[in-house]
């Protein structure tokens, strides 16, 4: 079994805030997050996808393949959106990264035919990042 | 002489459209930037300053120093803030990553006290950089 | 459940040397780490945390409070000091990256109370990275 | 149990193209990578080696050791080669990142005498990454 | 006057070899790099345009039409080539990457239109980078 | 002319301190950077030669010697050793990024014999950067 990553690149607008709370409850949980102009990110995603080599490729899954399915899938509904308010997946939950990243994986898992998705590991910042691998606890 | 450079970081949204023209020519000049909900960006500044070693402390300035007025002049006042809606320096530009980059220098030139600023580098992407040495062409 | 990464850096000296065994035989081990002026590194930790994201407020553990922790007991103790004789940590331990790791995992685990600690990977230099989750083999 | 990881990088050119198809499937199946005249890669290498540390240097395996076992059974036989034509561990195998991957985990395999070699990553480029485990599926 | 920069990848292989210089004499010039079986590297292209923003857009040139211009006039032309066969601005020089760059800058330089082409910096790995300016010695 | 840049590493440890201040003052100056028992960094020096290309090599200067040369004057002086005890050509300086490239500067200026030593730019930290051109103020 051999692990294929592609990696990509989107700008999006975000805020950090719960609907259900306060104004000062949101500021106490996600201070300058929670800013209602909004904030954004550079997000790099690390898509993973496990399985055997295809004998005939050498290939577990064509990754220009893969890259048209992050494509369509994810890139077109999140770059140079507003996470809070354009994006179908994402709509009802925080978009914190790790709502992000399993918004990815719920659009991603059912396109990917060749081998099974493994994992969706998200960049916020250069600092902050969150891995989902579609386990319960 | 020796350049000095200060690398910081800060999260924030913008939008590009010019308020003069239409919603098509916005649309036109600006494509996926023009997208009135707002994107954004982790963008990368580099500071840099010219000048002769301090003989007693072998610095040019103290990039602590350096580090501290970059805080206070420019990541204060634009991380997690909106580009175009609640930054002073950027009043009544488009906020192009051109215009980003010279009001940092605006900003900062008066500020360094030790060695003279030399160069604002601003990364907006990983794919796209400007940097202002504040000529006139 | 999700994967939360916070990345910190800090710089210190440390020599390699094994105080039981003769200088040639230190020698013989750690070569030209064994040098007793000493030598230093930008150390580069990445700890991740691994729980479910709290429905309120969509975080396994709010990063700023990583960031807090991973600042009071790991940074302040070892950044800018000598690992070999400054941090109380690692006091009768080799300062290799693997037990610098190991160090900074029993620091860190019982202080964290959202999510359990899953992995401390320590970057010693671009080409030298270790990582400890905790395992016994 | 402690993980560590040796990175390295290698130069080569490789073609994607499986001879016991036509010129016309080997083109709808690998694009421009099958390209006769060839093109080539900075390949990333990192090497990952899992054990308890030595009570005696603090090392799972010196990574001077790891480095050198890498030089001579990897990187001198790809470093500036042509990968379909030049490389005995890569006969007979279309040399996809998949197959590169598995064919620089059996010829290190065997080498590592400290630890047990636990992953073999490869970085083809930037967003293309392959990870072999020594997993069958 | 602000400098912009747009960086890009492309893949190929090269050979190192003066046509007019025996192999002996290849091979103590171009050592490793003289394999006639060809080599290969990600090159990474930074472009760099220098001219005053334009008022109505904030813009030197717009990012977008400069990633079309370097696509249509470099990538296309040399991602997933030979460099030393099947590049026509390549033609009759030895492709090292000084000539490289330069090659680039000839065939960039006239179709800059909105400020004006500055530098052309190319990186052949992590290590190893050159950069032209249009500058005679 | 073409400028062509060799990138190498190297780890050492420092202390900053003035020897002709007080304790007092050294702490107030450097503040963590004057604790006597030193600390260290991963630093990154880019070697920057600018020449024209040679007609028979299509080299400004061929980056394997320019490796040679600075690893016989640089790395092999300052690679694991004590910035402040253990390196003439930083003798009577105060090891500061700022001198380390000038001292490195001063080394390397006589031994290049193909173009001409452009720049030394030396990575203290991933956020702090100093470069020498060999310019008087």
């Amino acid at each position: 079994m051999v692990y294929v990553t592609r990696r990509a690149t989107f700008s999006s607008s975000h805020i950090l805030f719960n609907p259900e709370l306060s104004d000062e409850e949101n500021l106490a949980l996600f201070d300058k997050c929670a800013n209602k102009m909004g904030h954004g990110h550079n997000y790099v995603v690390e898509v993973t996808v496990a399985g055997e080599p295809n004998v005939r490729t050498g290939y577990v899954i064509d990754l220009k393949k893969l890259k048209t399915i992050i494509k369509q899938e994810v890139l077109d509904k999140v770059d140079h959106k507003h996470l809070n308010f354009e994006v179908e997946f994402l709509r009802g939950v925080i978009p914190t990264a790790e709502n992000i990243a399993r918004g990815i994986w719920r659009v991603l898992e059912p396109k990917i035919r060749e081998g099974k998705l493994y994992s969706v590991r998200l960049h916020e910042t250069e600092n902050n990042i969150v891995e989902y691998r579609g386990e319960r606890s």
